[in-house]
């Protein structure tokens, strides 16, 4: 059995910041990172919480990151927010971006944020869901150095680019959360398989000639496969078009690696939408979200997107979160 | 070989117009539905063009759809429209609705469109380009009865769902169209088969129990298999927040059907977003759409979406559509 130990969200949070401000990160930088990676852990994402921080303290101290930026936000049409992350971290660029966008999209009944020159954002959900929880319908889009190919094609051409929507409940909390990438599987799950030597299952990656494969180097040499095939490409096509096309952020084809010390920064981009729903549908939203949850949750053993992290998220506010013990020790060890 | 006669355009849009005003439509709830008839023809979508128009007849005469309706257009925040379609064509609904939206998205940066109230939209893509045509990136989505269950349950609760993306070029086309819908094949190829008395592959529809048959009836009384499993229902989920939920339409759980002439108006909705990706992009759009588009035509073999719709196009305007001659007879007989 793996040693863990149990923290509580603020621990985390704490550990999270130390860390990033020991390797050369301002406090303003390190701060909204540092709370993702408690709500990250908080939502059972233990993959990209605490287990991302040695690989952020790497970035800032190889330079893929900027952990001095100082992003600059515009506002050039009523209606639009833009970022310039400025190579930083891209949650510091988009905290500064909702500051600005959740009361515009409520004064506007939309407004949408555009971040380039930035970096990987972590789990998608964690800001869509910040929307909700401020009452409104939050979308995002996030794109990543490519790892699909188009139908018909072998070379990577957009990334496994996730989209993430959140609904606001009636009480302030993200009432339902879909946060989903445009591959079948995790890239994240394929290079765990290729350290630990095992082959992975049959339509998880093709190999460099688009040839079905179960040996993980060959799948990271080749491409992921797309959800559901040429529409799953769609998706990630549309994600890139968003994320990067709309922000003038770097595409998936051409961004260096989010992994390892080469390449110098992604450049990638994130693109969020925030909608007022009770405007949009004349002040019904509210009835038919909970009919809509209804249908899902009326059905014994029917899964709601969203569910798993909720109770998740509900045990650890109590009774906080199980860390890795090795994990731990390297990122104490980093302060 | 089927007999076949070509016709231009222009002369699909008659015809389509004719029988919409002999059924009881007004010219200006007909015309915007006989444009988007021809449309639907000239990008080789035949499933949704004149073969729609005897359904589309019908329900003017049995009151699924009110052919005199008089749409009613809102505009209750800076960037949001509204339309209630008064249970007439989602088409004119649209139309109304586009007049506004576009020049607003163009001063907001983005602006959205709601429509409830509203009607099957025929093909997704027709009206999003409009919006690529505009120079606008077009978002659109709506939703229908029900047919996908969720992940672990059985009994559908949100339709197939299509969403659809039009990138604007340069020159005032659509560069990209992405429309596609959450199942794996669309219900209308069921229905054929059910109709000719075949079976269908694996992995197009589950049973009333929600398991996998090849027998299209039983997957009609059941419901359609989601592309990409538990992501499919992610993506009918969030299309159905969007044209359902945030219209306040009817949601797909409790919609009446689209085809017979059972109860009544369905009611259902659809929701667009249109924003003007040169502010959101700094001015890089156009570069970095080129640069993605080439990333995908420079593999031999390698398919874009939108590029079958978009040859097919161009072909129909210099050398007109081939429209089955049996269907041709039975629209000209409603005129």
């Amino acid at each position: 059995m793996t040693a863990t130990e149990t923290l509580t969200l603020s621990e985390i949070e704490s550990l999270a910041f130390d860390a990033l401000v020991a390797a050369g990160t301002s406090p303003e930088n390190a701060r909204p990172l540092a709370v993702a990676t408690a709500m990250t852990e908080a939502d059972g994402v233990a993959s990209h919480g605490l287990a991302y921080i040695p690989i952020y303290v790497q970035h800032v101290e190889c330079g893929k990151v900027d952990g001095q930026a100082n992003p600059k936000v515009a506002h050039p049409r009523p209606a639009v927010i833009t970022v310039d992350a400025a190579t930083g971290f891209a949650h510091r660029a988009i905290d500064l971006g909702f500051e600005q966008l959740i009361p515009l999209a409520k004064e506007m009944g939309v407004a949408v944020l555009a971040v380039n020159n930035s970096y990987n954002c972590g789990v998608l959900g964690v800001h869509t869901q910040r929307l909700a929880q401020a009452g409104l319908m939050g979308f995002g889009f996030t794109n990543a150095p490519a790892s699909i190919a188009p139908s018909g094609g072998a070379k990577p051409v957009v990334g496994t680019n996730p989209f993430s929507i959140s609904a606001p409940g009636s009480d302030g909390t993200a009432a339902l959360l879909i946060d989903q990438s445009a591959s079948t599987i995790a890239k994240s799950e394929v290079m765990k398989h290729a350290r630990e030597g095992k082959p992975v299952p049959q339509g998880w990656v093709l190999d460099a000639d688009g040839q079905p494969t179960t040996d993980p180097d060959a799948g990271l040499k080749g491409s992921m496969v797309p959800s559901g095939g040429y529409k799953g490409v769609g998706i990630a096509l549309t994600v890139e078009l968003l994320a990067a096309a709309m922000t003038g952020a770097t595409l998936g084809a051409v961004a260096s690696p989010f992994s390892g010390t080469a390449g110098g920064p992604p450049k990638t981009g994130q693109f969020f939408i925030a909608i007022d729903p009770e405007v949009t549908s004349g002040g019904l939203f509210q009835e038919k979200l909970a009919d809509l949850i209804s249908a899902f949750r009326d059905q014994d053993g029917a899964r709601l997107p969203g569910d798993g992290r909720q109770s998740a998220r509900l045990r650890a506010a109590t009774e906080g979160v199980s860390v890795n013990a090795a994990l731990l020790e390297r990122v104490r060890a980093l302060i």
